[in-house]
């Protein structure tokens, strides 16, 4: 072979293999990333922590970057996405639970009467999850959930629930692994309402999914080994709870958090109060034009305090007007 | 450039990319596995279901592999590792703990007991467990363990416990990692004991370990983030708790499972009555002059039920004896 050749072909393996000469942002990452300071301050950190042989260098195994699902990653208007699920569930199921019409909450959500329900608080959405989620076997469920998020559209934008995913949070995830992160979902949702469509949509493997989640027991029925779900609450992976379901889950500490309301609090002071280079965002809803405007009075998705702490510990705040040309998922 | 250059180049790009041309099972694979039935068996499957465009075929995201560690990984004789952590623990906190002097338990693990301790049962061991693994944040446990495990040895063979890993099980969780599969451990033993050394020792990170745990409570203590450990069992993972934890951790069911004992006989069962091809086997200590040997009469360990169901499943038994031509971990 002549040296010209044997050269071109090291070349070759040698940039294939060390990506060398590839900047570290490209013409198509975060394309819908409007060029603010938002978008800089992601950028210089992921620099940071790749750079090898700098000083903030991380090593690959320790990139972890936890993301919250509703209202980081898709909306959470006018209420959560999961309570839209189990609004059409109840009602497909009421026909042959008769004995839910002697139950005030029941029926309130049978009857799709919301404003009892939301006035019922968190034990009002518990006994709508536990009628609605368990009682059948974790591959049924998963069914169920496929079918629902193909099908079911949002109430006032007529979209798919499953298009209402942010593109800018999307292009983020990947920009970020194609950087050697690994992405995780931490969510206050459920984790088997998740774990079925995640990958698809998000690029994120259900192994890679935290959140709540009800009792699972194991039976063999009629010889076939099966997971039951059952009415019993196992883990509320919310507020203080995600810190905790994020070191039973993952077993580090992530490098960078992304979140968007009060719940997410104590995982952005977790993943950033870390040694060496932390990274935390808070996507701040302020376009009711594209979207939803909404933080401080928000029943659903409140952003006060940690809207207060960001500005304290210097975490990232995406105005979504101003740094997102684009809102949801590009089709 | 010449034609002749152009198609090497082609082809060490698609030989780099396919992998074409090499074989499955290469010479340096399984070195410690004799060539027996048991070798074949674990290699035909691999092949099956890697095997792209044969009717078997598994994509790699699904390509789940569990194992069990004590006993599966490494040794178990006398007793569980972990046992010995807390015995050896329960010396180093006595002094500051003279109220354990009073708990007829403590007090024996304190005096090196072990009759007593183990005549105890299940509830002993709890005991124990919370007194020596609780009270501290996350971080400290994690120092607490990693020194232990770097400088603790095995009371007979004079070993560090990290050196009484299974050289032959080591070679064939690399052996699947090739092959694309994602190894992880399911244990009866603590998360928080394996984690700290598992990626080291076995190449498995932290989020791919699956374990027993106690409460981990979030609280800022002094304006610093930490998780406490509670004296409060979370979850047990063993037995038909192992099912339950693989769905929790891992959210898809596996489809080849190791073990070595009854407590691994649900996780058996609900790896290989899944769809398509499945692998079960069960590592059988035969081997009294390299290791010990024990199944259907011991305590710590017991092969009863799951050595009858492997007979009527087609589980494949690994006698040591005779298909391991190395025991430990080789230096």
């Amino acid at each position: 072979m002549k040296m010209e050749a044997k050269l071109i072909i090291t070349s070759m393996l040698v940039s294939l293999v060390m990506n060398v000469g590839t900047p570290m942002i490209q013409a198509q990452d975060l394309k819908s990333w409007n060029n603010t300071e938002t978008k800089s301050a992601i950028v210089d950190f992921v620099e940071r922590v790749t750079t090898d042989g700098g000083a903030e260098f991380v090593r690959p195994e320790e990139r972890i970057a936890v993301f919250d699902n509703d209202g980081t990653l898709w909306s959470e208007k006018p209420f959560y996405f999961q309570l839209a699920f189990a609004f059409d569930r109840i009602k497909e199921l009421a026909p042959k639970n008769p004995q839910w019409q002697d139950k005030p909450i029941l029926k309130a959500a049978i009857d799709g009467d919301l404003k009892t329900v939301l006035a019922g608080g968190e034990h009002a959405l518990i006994e709508i999850v536990m009628a609605t989620h368990a009682g059948i076997t974790t591959t049924e469920f998963e069914d169920v959930v496929k079918r629902w998020i193909n099908t079911a559209k949002h109430p006032t934008t007529g979209l798919r629930y499953q298009e209402m995913v942010f593109q800018p949070m999307l292009e983020l995830m990947q920009y970020l692994r194609k950087h050697q992160f690994e992405t995780w979902i931490v969510s206050g949702g459920g984790i088997e309402f998740m774990r079925p469509w995640s990958k698809r949509v998000y690029g994120v493997p259900p192994q890679q999914v935290v959140g709540s989640s009800i009792k699972v027991k194991y039976e063999v029925r009629d010889g076939i080994p099966s997971l039951i779900r059952l009415p019993e609450l196992d883990f509320i992976d919310d507020k203080a709870g995600k810190p905790v379901g994020i070191h039973k889950f993952i077993g580090r500490r992530p490098i960078a958090a992304f979140g968007n309301s009060d719940g997410d609090l104590e995982m952005l002071q977790w993943t950033t109060s870390g040694d060496g280079a932390r990274f935390g965002l808070i996507v701040h809803h302020t376009d009711n034009e594209r979207e939803f405007a909404y933080d401080r009075d928000s029943s659903v998705g409140r952003l006060d305090k940690a809207l207060t702490e960001a500005a304290e510990n210097g975490w990232t705040v995406v105005d979504m007007k101003k740094d997102w040309s684009t809102v949801f998922k590009k089709k």
